[in-house]
């Protein structure tokens, strides 16, 4: 079997390829052509079984990730499938399983099983769990193991933190806030311990035999990104990129599919730099965003920190955006809060995509402008990324005297007199 | 007396610039000549007894407006002083009065003993709810006397649509969402039906000889901000503007501090050239903006389309944002819905003050980091915009197994074993 890139390079627009040009509304050869490029990512492990494929890449439509999975103190496979079901029928275009602890193994099947959309995961992760004792105790061996089982199992992409090298430790240590990526945490304590390079980044050759052989995407994790603004644009985040860059060029030369990932906390004029300075160092990599989150001082919010931060880096050069919820930085996030952080990252992508100019993104906002000039609202709900959210609210206040054959040609904003719609078309009509 | 203008023009630094001088932290010569240029305002009505100068510029932090007052259709003067009170607990630095309907004097009486801030207003609302019949009824002499005596009852500053002329409003027919703004399509109704000039317009220098006696700052209403991403940056609205950057100057000259209001719906790439077109049409004065809002397909979420924009605006441009709530488009917003808008925009203006440099913006967010680092949740707590809802969500998912005392040293997120702060700390302490 071919990977997705193999294929495209050979001039093959595969099944998956097809269906995505189906969905982004191009052709499949642009499709193939991207592809082909490394521009983008077919994430889509043949062993996942009810997937779809799901492009990403500056050509198609900016993705949402959730992330899932239970944390050693909170939740369970049940509660887990819940809030699968909620991310998906929020609009997930992609999920991650994070879970820790016990019988991964088994809560990933659960996922994968539900899951038609792609699935990645954080293989580090399930090899700490497996350790009887601290991460030091970690055998690169185990590493690979799990790395080959998961792809085995059906995982359509792997974060792997391949690029923290050893000689970033250090810089990294002279933050503020050190290594918020619990993954880059668990690379950096273990070279740090045993004064041995990064043993993804050793064997990185092995790891690719293994990915390419599944088709599995690989997510080159930000180890190093940035935790608080203080920290942003300094010499561990963009030593770590530089090194990405090299990783880049070796998947895509042994025709693994590739995707980068990127900050963290970053001040909201820096974005456009850090979104160019990547597509430049990974030669136009996908470039998959956790924000940036532009403030630190929201803790419950900052499912709107991020989105901020996550349509500015759509505009400037991000393909896929991993969602951040209001729990972010305070706990685990239930069914509730993963269903907002993901419409706040749609809205996110969505405005993004409007501003880059993708061909179409707007059509939908102008037919909800006509929608809201004929107070058609069942057509505004049909029309809105949340329409429960959105019905809900709307009848909540809804003019107890309106007249719903009439159309409610007014809401409670403004009432009959002060409607500016209903000004308007006395103007127009006259 | 003097507004705070005339007397910045003639050197003298007044009680209200000394005490906005205090609270942004730089010197009250510094305030005096920003105010005297006309690039920062106080609106502080002398008649408004016990509210406190708030100054409104670049040189200034960003400040957050809150649209409260009763619709024809719901809440009463209760309700709107309850709302009043949440919104100066979730860090309100305006209000604005918009009730329409019976007895406004009275309820914006309620308004002004309650508000500590300045109070804003837009009189052809009040003017329109005294008429016997529809708009077309309307006096100029009704609506310059509602200018008056809201004037003299201590408004300290007020949204007059003087800019919208009747040339303007056969280009906003062409728009797919016509008029929006309620003020605008007051206006414009009248002149259409009237075929003559916008009062406001034509007696703008008897508007000006009332505001210069009570100091009332004019906030330049922008009747033609779009409302809908297809009408954003069109004739429409830029003639609209030419005009107020005229008013701007008239305003300037009597004496009369004055700022000008935004769009809108703006696409994201849209919004530096906005912010940058009215600082140069309008020679720096203050910008006012509503959002703008990024994209129209997110009804029940419009506080973050609209701090996704306002963010970007604080950045190239505004001084004072006004808060859209999650009821925007669907109804008139309950007293969470207040505080939900009032923190987005926070958010906005912080966010925006840090990129854009503003000194000593940042140092919360270090101090949070800071806070982050050594796990005192309740300093984190303490530095947060919403504290409240902060603790309320940390403690919902706190790990049971915690102990208080020994500071909870880790979250639900990651657990001990996963926490990438603790894995730092480790490293660091190695």
């Amino acid at each position: 079997m071919m990977t997705q890139l193999e294929a495209a390079r050979q001039g093959m627009v595969t099944g998956a390829m097809a269906a995505v040009a189906c969905d982004e509304g191009v052709t499949g050869e642009e499709v193939r052509a991207t592809v082909a490029m490394g521009r983008a990512v077919i994430p889509f492990n043949p062993a996942h079984t009810g997937c779809r494929p799901v492009g990403v890449g500056r050509l198609f439509r900016t993705k949402v990730n959730a992330n899932l999975g239970r944390s050693p103190d909170r939740s369970d496979i049940g509660a887990e499938r819940v809030k699968l079901r909620v991310a998906l029928d929020a609009g997930a275009d992609f999920v991650m399983d994070l879970s820790v602890g016990p019988d991964l193994a088994e809560v990933r099947q659960a996922m994968l099983d539900d899951s038609p959309v792609p699935l990645g995961t954080v293989p580090v992760y399930e090899t700490v769990s497996r350790l009887e004792g601290a991460i030091p105790d970690m055998k690169p061996e185990l590493l690979l193991a799990v790395i080959e089982q998961q792809a085995r199992q059906g995982v359509d992409f792997m974060t792997l933190h391949a690029g923290l090298l050893r000689r970033h430790v250090s810089l990294a240590m002279k933050r503020k806030m050190g290594i918020v990526s619990r993954g880059g945490a668990i690379m950096a304590e273990w070279m740090h311990v045993h004064n041995q390079e990064n043993p993804l980044f050793e064997r990185w050759d092995e790891v690719l035999d293994i990915l390419v052989r599944h088709d599995v995407t690989v997510s080159l994790g930000d180890g190093l990104r940035p935790g608080c603004l203080a920290d942003a644009s300094d010499a561990a985040q963009f030593g770590e990129l530089d090194v990405l860059g090299d990783l880049v060029r070796r998947c895509r030369d042994r025709g693994v599919q590739v995707m980068v990932e990127g900050p963290g906390h970053v001040p909201f004029d820096q974005i456009q730099m850090n979104m160019e300075r990547q597509q430049k160092v990974c030669d136009g990599a996908p470039f998959y965003v956790l924000g940036p989150v532009v403030c630190d001082v929201a803790p419950g919010y900052d499912h709107i920190t991020s989105s901020i931060g996550a349509t500015a880096a759509t505009v400037y050069g991000a393909s896929l955006l991993c969602y951040v919820t209001p729990a972010e930085h305070l706990g685990l996030p239930d069914a509730d809060e993963v269903r907002q952080g993901l419409v706040a990252h749609r809205i996110a992508a969505h405005a993004g995509d409007v501003a880059r100019g993708l061909p179409g993104a707007r059509r939908a906002d102008d037919a909800m402008a006509d929608a809201r000039m004929a107070f058609d609202w069942k057509r505004q709900f049909s029309l809105a990324l949340d329409p429960q959210t959105a019905e809900a609210r709307w009848r909540r206040t809804r003019d107890p005297g309106a007249d719903e054959a009439c159309g409610d040609d007014h809401c409670s904003m403004c009432g009959t007199a002060f409607c500016a719609v209903r000004t308007s078309k006395r103007i127009m009509a006259r």
